[in-house]
C-alpha cells in the first residue's frame, strides 16, 4: 500500500501488476512454504519471515556454515563462503545467511540445516530410569513444607451499609485479620482496581491470592482478587528456559501434581547457537531486545500448549517460577549481557526481586508473579542453583559431585554445609559442535555403536531408528570408547591405519573412520569421524574431568573422595556411564552412586513452586556457594594438559579400563589377531 | 486520506475538492482559531478539537446551560433548552454540548462561558496574609525531621577484577553496607538493567537514589544510579490535584527551598465541573480512562512549566508527592469512582503504596516514585489529610476547627489527641455555581461592594479591577452582609421592597437586584443578584455552620469550646472574616484566632516531600480520623432548618451581628432614616 500511496499522490492510476513489482516468490522445501519478499530480502530472513526454521549458529555471518540450503530452482545472490566447497557450490548449494533474494526461487532446506522438532515434543527422559532422583514431594508435605508461594483464601465480607462504610481494601484487610489470622497485608494495585466491582457483582464473597514473603516477617501481597469460591483451582507453572530448548510443567497447587508437559526450541537460536553468540548478537542495536522478544515467543508458545493440553483456565495460574542459565536470565529480563563473556565476567545481580510475569511480556493473567532462581556468577546460572535445589542436595551428608554437561560443563562439589562450584568450556562437541557430522541428540543421531572385531564393520543404533544422518554426543563418546577399547585409536586418538579395512582413510591430509557409506546414510554422504573429531572430544572430556579434579583441590579434597555423582542436563541423561569413564570423562566410580536427574533445572522450578521454602533457602545456598574461575587457578592447564589421552596420562587413576586393555591385550595375544 | 484510499479502491480518479466533502469550517472567536470538522460533529467537541475551552459543567447534557456560545455566522443545528430563554435563542445563542455543526460558522465564545486562565498562572495567595500558616521547615530542621523520603548517596566501588568478580548488584550493596552502613536494601529491575553499564562509563563512581521505608524496620529501595556525584542535585514535586485546579512546586530537596511553582485547570474540567459530573462521567464506556489522561494531561502540563521556569532537568527529581480528594485521587489511579457517589460512599482504599509515575503516565524519569496522600472517606480526601498534616494541627494541643469549603465543605475538629471529620454539601454558590451571574473568582468578578445608604447606589470592586463580568463566591457573601446590615434584605433574605431604587426589581416573578446595569457590564447585560440566589448562599453557608455544630455535637462538644479555626482552600482564602460571621458562615471568634493556610493539600504535599515522618505519620493520623456522615446523624436536619436564617434563627449565637444590627436600628431612628 506504500507504493500504492505513492503513486495516488503523484497522480498515477497504477495497476495491480505493479503493486506486485520488487518481489519474488521463494518456495521452501521439504516444508512446501510459500512466501513473497521484498527483492534484496536476506535468504535467512525470508525463512524466518515464512516460519521454516534454518540452522543459523553463529548470527548470521557466514562463519559456522551450518545453514547450507539447495538452490533447485532458480537462483539467489552470493551465499558463498570458504564453508562451502567448490562441489557444494557446483551442486547449488548457498550458505542461507549470506544468500540475497533476486528472483522466484525453490530452496530446500537439508535434514542438517534443520532441527528434528520432533525430540522435544516430549520431556527428554533420563537413560537410566532406575537412578533417577529428585527432591521427595510426599517427604515435603510429611515436613510440612508443602506450602506454595501463592496460597488462595476465600473470604466472606460483612456488606456496608451507613454504619459501616470503611474503605473496600480496609474490609478485606480487617476481614483477614479476623477469619484468617493473616497480618502484614498489602495489595497490588491492580486488586486495588478490581475489588470494588468483584466485591459486588459477588455478593462480598471472594477468593484472594496472596504471595507469601521470603522471610516470615515480610508482607503478604495479595495480588488477585476472585469472584466467589476458587480454592479449588490454583495453578503453578515451572519453566526452564535453557539456551537451546525450553522446557514448562503445568502444576496443581492443590495436589501437587504435575498436570501437563510441553517444550520448544527457545526461538534465540535463529540469532546464535550458543551464549557468546547471543551476547555478541545482544550487543547490536536493538538485538537485546530481540532477544527478549524471541524467548518471550517461545515461552508463550509453551504456556499455550499447557493450556491447551490441560484445558486449564490461565486466570487460575498464580505464579510461574523459572530458572536459567545466566545469559538466559539476563536476556529473559533485557539485561544487558555483554559483561558476561568480557573478563572479569561479572552478571549484573545474583538475586532478582519477584516479576510481574506480564512486564516481562508472558502470556498470562496479570496477577501473575514471576519467581526467578537466582545466579551465582557469569558461567554457574540459575539452571545450577536450581539443580542443587532441586535434587536437595544441599540438605545432604555425602560429598557430591553434580555436573552438568553441554557446551559449557557447570561443576559444583559440596553438601549441606558447604558448596564450591566452578564453570568450564568443554566446546561444542558434546552437544554436536565442531564435528564434522555432529548433531544433536535427534532422530537419525547415532547413539552407540559396535565393530566387528575381524572386519571392523560397524554395527549402529540410532535415536528413532531411522538411516543415520550424523552423530550425537553419547554416540561420539561410545564410538571413541569401543574403538579405543578395541585398538582402532591409540591413547592419543590417533586411528590405527594399519587395520584392514577401507573405512580408515586419509582425505585432504586428515584420517577419518567411515562410519556410514553415503548410500546408507539419510543425507547422501559418507558419515565419518576424523581424527580432528576425536581430538576435539578428548578436548572436551579433559575440560570437564581436569575441572573437576582442579575444583576438589581447591577445597583441599581429591577425586577419590567423591561419595557420589549427579549427572543433569539433556546430555548428562545419555550418557553411557562405563563408555564416559572409559574415555576418562568421568573418574571411576562404583555405577550405583551415580545419579541421573534429567532436568535440574526444571526439577527446581517445580520444587520452588511447591515449596516456599526453596525461597529462603536458596537465599542461603547463594550465599553458601563458593566459585572459582578456573581461569585464575593455575594447575588447572597442568590438569588440562594431562587428561589430554585417553582415557588419561595417568592410566593409573582409571584401574577398571587398564584391567579391560590388559585383557583385550592378553586376550589379542593369544588369538593372534 | 480514508476517502482517498476508498476511492481509490473503486477505481476512481479525485480532486481536492472531493476530499473536502463533509467537512465545515467553524471559526470561534474571540479566539480567531478556525478548524475543520466533519459533518454532523458536535459543537462543543469541535471546540475541544480545536483548542479552544468552553465552560460545560454538565457533561454536555444541556442541563447546566454554561455553555452558551453566539452564533455569528452560518448557524448550527438544534442547540436549544430551557436553559436558555427566547431572547437569547432569537439572538442567535445555543448551547454548545447540544448543537451540531451542518454548515460552515463563526461561534462566539463569550466571556462567561469560558474560563479565565490568567487567575490560575500563580498560586492564589490567602487574603489575610498575616495570618498564614504552615508547618516550620526551621523548626524542621532542629528537630531532626528534615530526611526526604527520597535521599541520595555518592558511592566509590572498587572495580571488579579476577579475584573479585561478584555481580554488580552485590558489590553495589556490599559498598553500601561497609561505607555507609546502609541495611535492608532492595533495587528495582531498572536500576539492575542500567547499573552495569553506568558502572564502567563512570569509573565505578555512581549516585544512587533511596527511597526511604516508612517503618524503620522496612526496606530501602534504590530507584536510580547516576553517573558520578550528583547528590547536589536532589528535587521533589508536590502536587495538589484539585477538581478545579492543578498545583505543583518544585522542591530543593537540599536546601527544602521551592523554587519553582504551576498551576493550570484541571483539564478534566471539560467532562463536567464538580465531582458528581465527573463520576458519572467516568461511568460511561472509556470515560475513565479519558478523566485519567485529562488530568495526567494537565499535570505534565504543569510539570513542563516547572522545569520550564527553573531549568531544571527533570532527571533529578527524585519523588511526586501528591493529594488530592477522594474522587482525584481514585481517577489518577484509574479506579472506578462509581461507589463514591451511591450509598453507603465507600472509597476503594484510604492508603495507596507508593507507585512508578510513569506507570500513571506522568512524564518523570522511570525512576521516580509517587507517594500519594491517603484518603479517609468518599468525602473526606487526601486534600484534607494533607492540610491536617501540612498545619501540624495533629501535634498541637489547642482543639481546632479546620475547614475546606468549596461544593463540599470539609469539616475536621480536633487536636494531637483526635480528629472527627466530616462533609457536607454546600453546593455550588460558593463557587459562583447556581447564581446567575455567579463566576469563579477570576478577572471580572465582584469581591466586595458597599452601598451608599441613601440612594442604594453601589460600590464595586473587582478582581483585576478591570469592568464586572459577575460575582463570586467571597463577594456574594460580601453582598448579602452588606445588604443585611443595612436592612437591604431581611434575615430570610428577602430584598426590601419599599427601597427607593429602580435597582430593587421583579423579573419574572423573582425579585432581584441589579448590581451593574448593562452598559457598565463586561457581558452587555445587567449583572443581577435574585432573591433565589441569595436563598442558594443561605442554604450554602447554612450546611457548612449546621456540619460544624453537628460534628462538635456528635462528639460531646460545643461550638463555643473551639480555640481556633484554620481555613483551607482558594475559597477560603478569599473569605473576609467579619463578613462570613455576618451571614452566618462561621461561627463568632476572635478574628486572631482565625488562620488562612491557602492550599493546605500542596502544603501538605510540600511537607511530605520534605520529611518520611509525614509518611509514618499519616498512617497514624489516617487511623484516628474518625468519620461521621452527616445523612446518619438526625440532628443535622434540624440544625441546618435553624441555620436558614441570616445570620441564624438565634441571634444570641451571633452577638457581635446583633449588637451591630442594634446600634444602626438606634441610628436609623435617630436620623429618621
Amino acid at each position: 500500500m506504500r507504493l500504492c500511496e505513492k503513486a495516488i499522490l503523484q497522480g498515477f492510476l497504477i495497476t495491480s501488476t505493479d503493486l506486485l513489482m520488487g518481489t519474488h516468490r521463494i518456495t521452501f522445501l521439504p516444508h512446501q512454504r510459500t512466501i513473497d519478499v521484498e527483492d534484496g530480502e536476506r535468504l535467512l530472513r525470508a525463512a524466518m519471515l515464512g516460519g521454516v526454521h534454518i540452522n543459523a549458529s553463529c548470527g548470521g555471518e557466514g562463519f559456522c556454515g551450518k545453514c547450507r540450503v539447495l538452490v533447485e530452482e532458480g537462483a539467489v545472490e552470493a551465499g558463498v563462503s570458504e564453508q562451502l566447497c567448490a562441489e557444494d557450490i557446483e551442486q547449488g548449494y548457498r550458505l542461507a545467511c549470506l544468500a540475497t533474494v533476486r528472483e522466484d526461487a525453490t530452496i530446500r532446506v537439508p535434514l542438517e540445516s534443520s532441527i528434528d522438532r520432533s525430540v522435544v515434543a516430549a520431556q527428554v527422559q533420563p537413560r537410566r530410569t532406575a537412578s533417577i532422583r529428585q527432591m521427595d514431594f510426599e517427604a515435603l508435605k510429611e515436613q510440612g513444607l508443602f506450602s506454595p508461594p501463592v496460597e488462595k483464601a476465600y473470604l466472606e465480607l460483612p456488606p456496608p451499609d451507613a454504619q459501616n462504610n470503611m474503605p473496600d481494601v480496609t474490609r478485606l484487610i480487617e476481614c483477614l485479620k479476623l477469619q484468617a489470622d493473616e497480618h502484614k497485608l498489602e495489595l497490588t494495585m491492580g486488586v486495588i482496581r478490581k475489588l470494588p466491582k468483584i466485591l459486588r457483582d459477588s455478593d462480598f464473597k471472594v477468593t484472594i491470592n496472596m504471595v507469601r514473603p521470603v522471610r516470615q516477617d515480610g508482607k503478604t501481597i495479595i495480588t488477585d482478587v476472585q469472584p466467589g469460591d476458587t480454592r479449588a483451582e490454583n495453578y503453578a507453572i515451572a519453566l526452564d528456559i535453557g539456551t537451546t530448548t525450553i522446557y514448562a510443567q503445568l502444576i496443581d497447587l492443590i495436589s501437587g501434581a504435575t498436570i501437563a508437559e510441553a517444550g520448544d526450541f527457545n526461538g534465540q537460536i535463529s540469532y546464535g547457537e550458543d551464549v557468546i553468540s547471543r551476547i555478541i548478537f545482544a550487543e547490536k542495536p536493538g538485538g537485546l531486545d530481540t532477544l527478549q522478544k524471541a524467548v518471550v515467543g517461545t515461552i508463550n508458545k509453551v504456556l499455550g500448549a499447557l493450556f491447551t493440553n490441560s484445558d486449564i483456565d490461565k486466570q487460575y495460574v498464580s505464579t510461574i517460577t523459572m530458572a536459567g542459565n545466566t545469559t538466559m536470565t539476563q536476556l529473559l529480563l533485557a539485561i544487558d549481557p555483554r559483561y558476561l563473556r568480557r573478563a572479569p565476567y561479572v552478571p549484573a545481580s545474583t538475586l532478582y526481586p519477584p516479576l510481574d510475569a506480564t512486564a516481562l511480556g508472558l502470556d498470562l493473567g496479570e496477577h501473575v508473579i514471576a519467581l526467578l532462581f537466582p545466579v551465582v556468577s557469569s558461567y554457574v546460572g540459575g539452571d545450577i542453583v536450581a539443580g542443587i535445589m532441586g535434587t536437595g542436595l544441599y540438605r545432604e551428608e555425602p560429598l557430591t559431585l553434580f555436573l552438568d554437561i553441554g557446551t559449557n560443563a557447570e561443576i559444583v562439589i559440596g553438601n549441606k554445609d558447604w558448596l564450591a562450584c566452578t564453570a568450564c568450556s568443554a566446546g561444542p562437541a558434546f552437544e554436536g559442535g565442531g564435528i564434522e557430522f555432529g548433531m544433536r541428540a535427534a532422530r537419525g543421531a547415532i547413539e552407540d555403536i559396535s565393530f566387528d572385531p575381524a572386519s571392523y564393520e560397524p554395527m549402529l543404533l540410532t535415536i528413532g531408528d531411522v538411516r543415520p544422518k550424523g552423530i550425537c554426543g553419547s554416540g561420539l563418546i561410545a564410538t571413541v570408547a569401543v574403538m579405543f577399547e578395541m585398538g582402532m585409536i591409540n591413547n592419543r586418538g590417533k586411528f590405527n591405519r594399519d587395520l584392514p579395512t577401507a573405512r580408515i582413510r586419509e582425505t585432504g591430509g586428515v584420517w577419518e573412520f567411515v562410519l556410514v557409506w553415503a548410500e546408507q546414510s539419510a543425507i547422501n554422504r559418507d558419515i565419518t569421524l576424523s581424527e580432528i573429531d576425536v581430538d576435539n572430544l578428548i578436548r572436551a572430556k579433559g575440560a570437564v574431568y581436569s575441572g573437576c579434579l582442579t575444583l576438589l583441590e581447591e577445597v583441599g579434597l581429591g577425586m577419590e573422595m567423591v561419595e557420589r555423582i549427579i549427572l543433569a542436563g539433556g546430555f548428562g541423561s545419555y550418557i553411557d556411564l562405563e563408555k564416559a569413564m572409559t574415555i576418562g570423562l568421568l573418574p571411576e566410580i562404583d555405577p550405583e552412586r551415580v545419579i541421573f536427574v534429567g532436568n535440574g533445572s526444571l526439577m527446581g522450578a517445580r520444587m520452588s513452586a511447591l515449596t516456599n521454602r526453596m525461597r529462603r533457602d536458596v537465599v542461603q545456598v547463594n550465599k553458601m556457594m563458593t566459585n572459582f574461575e578456573l581461569s585464575e587457578t593455575p594447575s588447572y592447564m597442568d590438569h588440562y594438559v594431562a587428561a589430554m589421552f585417553i582415557p588419561h596420562t595417568e592410566i593409573e587413576k582409571f584401574p577398571g579400563v587398564k584391567a579391560r586393555l590388559q585383557a583385550r591385550e592378553t586376550e589379542r595375544q593369544s588369538t593372534g589377531n
